[in-house]
């Protein structure tokens, strides 16, 4: 055996794991036979060293906490957003992150917008309450092709979407930093807010989460669409002012609004928008996937971000999203 | 004047429109203003003779109505169903049927399809609960590609149904008379039932009612299903068995049906199909279209049928659809 006086490298790369507690044992027996050519430890064990360590994959890690790997090579989301990463202030922004997202993600996402728009548009909280109360009641609403929906953010999951409500037969219109051209569906520039809101029965907001997007659906925008509006919230908590979206609400301007993100999660037991009559919670499962779903996909790209391949959804560290 | 000993032809072409009492006076007022170069009449009006009517426009006209009518060309059903026109046994079987079913009613049926397909999937009655109970709750299923739907019947409002479960990504099975190929989607013959139905998650029937299809979804059929399936019924109310269907829910085997028409519409208040809590009714609200789009549909039909042009919704007298 050759003496080596040097620091010993680990021959393996190596990889940390943050998430839920009640998951991370299953997490770490994932991901340790997805990438069997890697060392896979959880967030909290002592057998591992902080120098060692290539590659996180994390969901809301501890503020300060990946900054203290000093060999970090990338991050790697557990989801599709990434402000649970960034709004660390002390994170080190020279670290590329990867979203996960892929084609199963797109798939929820297209799925629940289409379910929750087409249960507004055919009026089945009405139907339901009918059908409870044993009344034989006939509703007749506009066909889809008169129905306008508005899909605020036009990315990996809002251009999918958007294409799937077309096909469905809804008029959809769709807005986007950069308005950037889509088949069939006009797209409107972030600066055209106003013009993109005039019309829309149902607007869908998909946004990624940055300080543009804070608050961008307040009292100011809510009343640039017509009455009689619905909400559906499937980007991040962050960008729909609560307080503004239950007196919208109140006073009649929106009819509905269904949320599956919220500043906190889970979403407080006290926390009014839970009795608000007219919001439906879905729990953050708008575009839920199987863990074994996510774990091939980060597996698939912590592989190509090593071998130098392109990596799709790694994040514009520019642009934060 | 010219005098003429002979019986006097009257020099328009007459219709008489046989629907619902509420909405009769409306029907007569669009038909009129849609035909100007025909006279509309109302069933119940006196100043028509019998003899001279050559189109009848009817939603269940009575029993043998239709059969004094000496010299009824074609009718015209309010509706994509004829069986309300067929099931009188003095139905004058030489006098051709026209369904109403055009674009729009199939646009209806492809959204009332989509969105309890993706409802049953995507578990929204739980989530609905858990968000009245204030519950958080994440559920997770599989994506629509590893759900099998099966759509009985393939007509003109089953083949677009198929295709656009296919374009949310569900896999998509088909049974019809002939079996003829869809794209994408296995298609059975009727005497495949069982291989049709051995796989389904969710089962919707939009057969055409004959007598072939008279409680066709029956204890046997069912018990065909695999346990946990759904069935949504929105052809006519009698090919399901109502009894069977109940204990089917009862004992488990199947987790939930969706109900759109009945034996008798509107569906009585003391039927028990409005009181299980495993049936959501619908009040055959699945292709409903308003008035005005079916006054259309017919009066261009009924043009075409006097033009001699292709009338592409003629019924099939020898099939009965």
């Amino acid at each position: 055996m050759k003496a080596d006086s040097t620091v010993q490298r680990p021959s393996k790369k190596r990889v940390v794991i943050r998430v839920d507690p009640e998951r991370r044992a299953w997490w770490k027996e994932t991901m340790s036979n997805l990438l069997p050519e890697m060392e896979v430890f959880l967030w909290d064990e002592d057998s591992y060293c902080k120098e060692e360590i290539n590659y996180a994959i994390v969901w809301t890690p501890p503020h300060g906490g990946l900054a203290r790997l000093p060999n970090l090579e990338c991050v790697f989301s557990v989801g599709a957003g990434v402000s649970h990463i960034t709004d660390d202030p002390s994170y080190p922004w020279h670290i590329p992150i990867v979203r996960t997202v892929g084609p199963p993600l797109q798939q929820r996402m297209r799925e629940y917008v289409a379910l929750h728009v087409l249960r507004i548009h055919r009026r089945l909280p009405e139907i339901e309450a009918a059908s409870k109360a044993r009344e034989w009641k006939q509703f007749v609403e506009p066909v889809a092709g008169d129905v306008m929906v508005g899909i605020m953010g036009m990315g990996n999951l809002g251009t999918p979407t958007a294409l799937t409500l077309r096909g469905l037969g809804y008029q959809v219109k769709g807005l986007s930093r950069r308005g950037r051209p889509v088949d069939g569906v006009e797209v409107y520039k972030r600066d055209d807010l106003p013009r993109f809101l005039n019309n829309l029965k149902i607007l869908v907001v998909i946004l990624p989460a940055t300080r543009d997007t804070d608050n961008i659906i307040n009292h100011r925008t809510i009343h640039l669409l017509p009455r009689g509006a619905w909400i559906i919230g499937a980007g991040r908590g962050t960008q729909i002012s609560d307080s503004d979206l239950m007196n919208a609400l109140d006073e009649g301007h929106l009819e509905g609004a269904v949320l599956d993100v919220f500043r906190q999660e889970p979403l407080p037991t006290n926390d009014p928008l839970w009795k608000h009559p007219k919001i439906l919670i879905t729990s953050h499962t708008a575009s839920a996937i199987e863990p074994s779903v996510g774990g091939k996909i980060i597996a698939d790209n912590l592989r190509a971000f090593m071998e130098g391949q392109e990596v799709p959804d790694l994040v514009d560290m520019t642009q934060g999203y």
